[in-house]
């Protein structure tokens, strides 16, 4: 994909129908139950039908996008796992023996594992979906991750995904991701989009120690003070200091709201990556579901920035998408309260005196 | 049930296993994941091990018990609805319209409504499971809601259907409730149970406004004052300021530990329940899993009581067991996670270095 087709597709995303969104609420509020009382299923319900555009919004087929891929700067130390601990997660994911494959099966939930940067040759190897754009990414506290142009592929890459999934009947998307050291990047990606220190944008990630984390926060501010990504321009941004999963996934936001497909994204790197999504085009906020709080440290102001409250709170810090997965069964949950409910008069309940 | 017979059960409730918890920690420790990162999922994951006295915990058939009961309280003008809404609703549930009937169906779990004390004769109606106590509560705000007989036969009732469930091979249980007025007889075992003085443990209900609430207030600290519930004698504060429902849940709860199946509270009314229960033989709650926060104003001070944080926050307050239908998803992909994942040597994953 060239920039000048990308951009057509950022341009082509259209906001949520607010006309069926009013519809919905009034609708909720005739159903057999005090009014607001299912809390943020209701908010769920209405922004369904709002994206699907009618009142009745169904769930049908879903999937979870999981993006590998590797970073340079893991030379710098930021992350406990060694890096070819990104290889052997993928095999795992494609043996069914990690969180995402469990947690995808319960949740009747396709999983495609998308190796679009990982530093390792798979050969043939069944299930994956072989998009690799770059053996990782270059070190950023020295240089740039990649350069513009690998930027704008990698995105291309997610926008497929999305339409392919639109292709494949898919209703409702996860966004999930595995690639050691992958906080870092995403960390200068919040500093960058919202001025937050790097000291303060960082987190431990998988489980780094106390002198790691310093580290960590030295390594983004370097990484910024090197490469000087302009806010304003996203995909700079995502070239300079993001990652290729993170690029890709930013894509699969990209791409999901040109389709008008919910799109759930999970924690910290799945958020800090539609952030740079929403600032190439804030309408994808429109098709955007935050699925949980994370653990990890900068979540709470990536969510700010995303200016969205995420469903759940289960203390999870996993990534892989494990959490965009377990949101997807309250999702459902809401497309259905809403389109299968009776109302007062349906039920001859007594409404209110 | 006679009195005796009750406290055999109470006193047969046996702890979970301390030994098969701390082996399903280590277990979790070696799962393709940094340690601790699915959270409350691996809390759970190790308490239902526990609970089931094995490592690898399975959740098969899932039930929710939904117990409705009016109450004479009512009569005081607490509650914004009619009281003719419990049977109304309780024939919504049966007919599939209501938020109850569409989460069970999605959540794949079945449901039982059972009539404990509805104000209403059903005649046959097919489904509905009934165990009839009594017409509804008297008004407590003048005397006593039932005799201590009633009380018993009642939390009977919620233990029996306990004994029914695990015979039937049901692996999970929720509780859920409906009875117009009930949030007034649940903040007066709150405020009795706790010392919470009766202005802190009302809520609005299904939505009573001001003037509303602060004659439920009034309300729930003459009934204290009539009745003189002894907090030390759980069976006769739910004789005196209870409820059939509220009763028969606490039955449940004491059945379910009893037959240490794990059994999901929902909300303010079921939580009221479950610190009777807890109050009756304090083990029970080491098979007590709570569903979610609910948004009225006194359940923060129950789950605080009851010594457990809830899995999720989805700022509902409906009931009906609509909370612990939509946490059994949660409570299953725990399970899962425990028994299906594959451990770092068994998928061949580099650990920290």
């Amino acid at each position: 994909m060239l920039e000048k087709e990308l951009l057509e597709v950022v341009a082509s995303i259209r906001p949520a129908d607010a006309a069926v969104a009013a519809q919905a609420r009034e609708r909720l509020d005739n159903l057999t139950k005090p009014p607001g009382s299912l809390g943020k299923l209701e908010e769920l319900a209405w922004r369904l039908a709002s994206m699907q555009g009618r009142v009745k919004p169904t769930i049908g087929k879903k999937r979870v996008y999981t993006l590998a891929g590797d970073h340079g700067v893991t030379a710098e130390g930021v992350s406990p796992y060694p890096k070819e601990v990104t290889p052997q997660m993928v095999l795992n994911f494609l043996n069914g023996g990690a969180a995402i494959s469990v947690l995808t099966r319960h949740a009747g939930a396709e999983i495609r594992v998308v190796d679009i940067g990982v530093d390792f040759d798979f050969g043939a190897a069944p299930g994956l979906v072989q998009k690799k754009v770059k053996r990782g990414t270059d070190n950023f506290a020295v240089g740039p991750a990649m350069t513009r142009e690998e930027a704008v592929r990698a995105i291309g890459v997610g926008v497929a995904l999305a339409e392919e999934a639109a292709q494949d009947g898919v209703t409702l998307l996860g966004v999930g991701e595995m690639g050691i050291g992958n906080t870092t990047p995403s960390a200068a990606l919040l500093s960058v989009f919202t001025g937050l220190p790097p000291s303060e944008a960082v987190g431990r990630g998988t489980g780094i120690d106390d002198q790691g984390l310093k580290r960590k926060a030295t390594v983004v501010a370097k990484g910024i003070e090197v490469n000087r990504p302009d806010p304003a321009d996203p995909i700079g941004v995502l070239s300079k200091v993001g990652g290729l999963e993170l690029a890709g996934m930013a894509g699969l936001y990209l791409g999901a709201a040109a389709k008008r497909i919910p799109v759930l994204a999970d924690g910290f790197i799945s958020c800090a990556a539609a952030l740079a999504a929403v600032k190439m085009n804030p309408t994808v906020g429109d098709y955007l579901i935050l699925s949980h709080l994370s653990e990890e440290h900068g979540h709470r102001k990536l969510v700010e920035a995303l200016g969205q409250k995420p469903i759940m709170d289960l203390t999870m810090r996993l990534g892989e998408g494990s959490g965009a997965a377990l949101a997807m069964f309250l999702v459902e949950a809401a497309s259905k309260i809403i389109s299968e409910m009776a109302t007062f008069e349906e039920a001859g309940v007594s409404n209110k005196e």
